[in-house]
């Protein structure tokens, strides 16, 4: 009894609470939107692009002959699923490829380490170079030291990774791999390894590109597998204990850049009205060498396609859906600037990203702009049966069309759950097997009820006399 | 009401059933024993020893020059903490190292595959080999299949190793990796990949020894990570369904096997009565090269060596603790044969090892033998607080007192929770991360039992006039 009334206290207290918080009741959704997104938890199309993809590519590194290959296959498949103006758009890139790897300490305590070279990283040359080991604990750390604490060695910056939801922290702890090569260069370092940007505890580094700052002199830059880091921090604690100093290592990391050419792959669903603005969805094509792109981003390009195929499948939409399978995303975004240069400048109704795995989708943000609130509200009512929190009106993000929407494009953020997304994210366990299948579904779902409602109503395929 | 009326009936009925099952009550256990095994629970130096050895050392492959130093450090160690009678005994042994190792699909999906070979793989030399890949889904259809199916070709042998507590699945889904590689030799096969032996999905292949059967010619035969393997399955797969077969693959398995040193390093906690037959723990020293050998068998040493010394710290047992660290356990259980060939006609009061990751124990075994079952049940009482299930009074074994067991030698089997050890053994991941403190202490409060019941009472000193 007394613990009845308890709960009954307390519910009543934080029902309370919440009703002060809870926003206006959502608008109903239609029918139609709700059937189509009902039908999408069994959808089976995703998979088959995912699975496909990485069995049948695998790793397709940007501007390799790889990434042509890739792009060639995904012409083919987006044709025979019977998307419309289907097209490779190319441009040219400086193509980076990665050889033989090695980081061997030297003395005092010998041993192998795992470590892959970060993108853009200089050569060692196959004979790799030598030097004294200084560890640092953050890269605020590296920043402070004097110059003379730096000169002619190899720099080590550990840090520790946060695992969250929302993926936030990959800003912040991912500053060593973005900056640490050119902080280290700057202060005369003659090679930088970091701890991997990741959550895991596997011998898998974390890849991942770094660019020098202008006029900065590159250097040969590494990421250790996590307990590779770990165990150097320990190595040198031990060494430092026992008086036992330099820790050294010999470091090898071969690497070499090349033009090449990179491309977006792009495919329409078209609407009943072509003078309308299209609703952009995408990911990219293009993956890190190491694994084979399962959940970054074959998982991103499997769900946006299903989805518009099922749009397609159920008759006309209003609006044309454009799928943009994009290149060279992860060394430099660039497949999204060559799309903002060629389409920046036309109307785009709405654009939305997949690219942060294959988890569940928890919340949905969104930036329509004034006047569009009916429609991002529908949009919140429409997902909430997937368990999808109603999220902000006022902003969305994504990698390839953050410049569009840093332009003012319309935007929709569908959240996917990154609670394990940086034990993967860009190591050689990206691959199928991480690729939940229901979650996938989920996804599917969401991005389907998405197009339903800003592409939609979807309708019977307009008669037109002349061409039939 | 009635929820309770029937928690009661039920709870009656299993308790019922559970007494019918019960042995009879345990005997008490002697304070001293309880004091020692509630000390042990906050140990520490068996992670030290962890620590100190994966570090400084690492991986440690047999008959190499890294377990040289490890039995350098090993002696160093064991003489620091006070042990008597510190000793390295050698023995040759052939010693097999690996080179590079790539595995290249080169139609009709080219791509990469993670392999690592199996000890004891014939090299392929550097410029590998390139072959048909032929698929089975276990060794018995590989066995079963004419020779005409496999001449010539890559034999590639997928199958599925369950998860289990007590590691069972190891002896039936490791026969690929055991002997596999003779079947194919023997049906004339160019080289044998196996799914790794392993309950994990990441992209560090599973090492492990395979002896060629006598008068078998030795072909190169090496591990696919899980991943991998499963890549492979789809491949085959894709390539069948779209009439694209052959699948062709370019492996290359360098290595090479020259006359090498190995050794057990030898320590002693002398007993009050030298008279009586000694107490044997001990783990190995050796590790597979991919990983720093933590939880195979950094953990063991560790535990058993601090369980040792926590004898040693309360007194001097009744009966000689002989703690080994055996070396080249993997490739051969040869340490455990050196031993039993020195000290085989030497009686033991009882054998034990701990070789089996650093999971919880969870059930105690014994084979003491006829007039022991007091003291076997003293044990099992005595190791009951720590959560340890009494098992078997008729059954213990081990790897390398497998031989001194099978000759009759009494044993005891403190049982880890193997769960998760397949997940890691004989990978790159096998690190020191993967060891749980509180786990840790749980073993070394067990073994310190373990040693109080067989090796006491503990008793001061005893005073010896002449020597002082």
């Amino acid at each position: 009894m007394m613990r009845s009334l308890f709960t009954a206290i307390i519910l009543a207290a934080s029902t309370s609470t919440l009703a002060q918080q809870a926003p206006a009741p959502l608008p109903q959704v239609p029918e139609a939107i709700t059937n189509l997104q009902k039908a999408a938890l069994d959808d089976r199309l995703a998979w088959t692009i995912a699975e496909d993809l990485t069995t049948e590519v695998g790793q397709r590194l940007a501007g390799t002959e790889a990434e042509a290959r890739a792009r060639t296959w995904a012409a083919g498949r987006l044709r025979s699923l019977g998307f419309s103006n289907v097209r490779v758009e190319s441009f040219p890139i400086a193509s980076w490829t990665r050889g033989f790897e090695s980081a061997e300490i030297v003395a005092p305590f010998p041993q192998r380490l795992v470590i892959a070279a970060l993108g853009n990283s200089a050569s060692t040359g196959a004979d790799g170079i030598t030097g004294e080991v200084v560890g640092f604990e953050s890269e605020q750390a590296l920043e402070a030291a004097p110059d003379s604490a730096v000169r002619g060695k190899i720099v080590f910056v550990s840090h520790a990774m946060q695992r969250t939801q929302d993926g936030s922290g990959y800003g912040f702890f991912g500053g060593p791999r973005r900056q640490g090569p050119s902080v280290a260069s700057r202060k005369g370092a003659l090679a930088i390894v970091i701890r991997s940007i990741g959550t895991d505890y596997h011998r898998n580094p974390h890849a991942g590109v770094q660019t020098f700052a202008p006029g900065v002199k590159p250097i040969p830059a590494g990421a250790l597998s996590i307990p590779d880091a770990e165990q150097l921090q320990r190595i040198l604690s031990h060494a430092s204990m026992q008086g036992r100093e330099p820790v050294t290592m010999h470091l090898t990391l071969v690497s070499q850049t090349q033009p090449g050419q990179s491309g977006n792959v792009i495919a329409e669903v078209p609407g009943r009205d072509p003078s309308l603005p299209p609703v952009l969805i995408g990911g990219h094509l293009d993956s890190w060498d190491l694994g084979t792109g399962a959940i970054d981003d074959a998982a991103g390009l499997a769900i946006t396609t299903a989805a518009a195929h099922r749009i397609k499948a159920a008759g006309r939409p209003l609006r044309t859906i454009r799928v943009v399978w994009f290149g060279s995303e992860e060394i430099g975004l660039f497949g999204g600037l060559d799309y903002q240069k060629k389409y920046g400048a036309q109307p785009h109704h709405a654009v939305a990203e997949s690219d942060f795995g294959a988890g569940r989708i928890w919340k949905v943000d969104s930036k329509l702009g004034k006047g569009r609130e009916d429609e991002a509200r529908l949009l919140q009512a429409a997902l909430a049966p997937l368990g999808i929190v109603p999220g902000s009106l006022e902003q969305a993000d994504g990698s390839d069309i953050g410049p569009l929407i840093a332009a003012g494009v319309p935007a929709v953020g569908l959240s996917q759950d990154g609670t394990h997304y940086f034990d993967i994210h860009h190591t050689p366990d990206d691959t199928l097997d991480k690729i939940d299948k229901e979650d996938l579904r989920q996804n599917v779902a969401a991005w389907t009820t998405m197009l339903a409602v800003l592409a939609g109503p979807i309708e019977p395929e307009p008669k037109r006399g002349k061409q039939r």
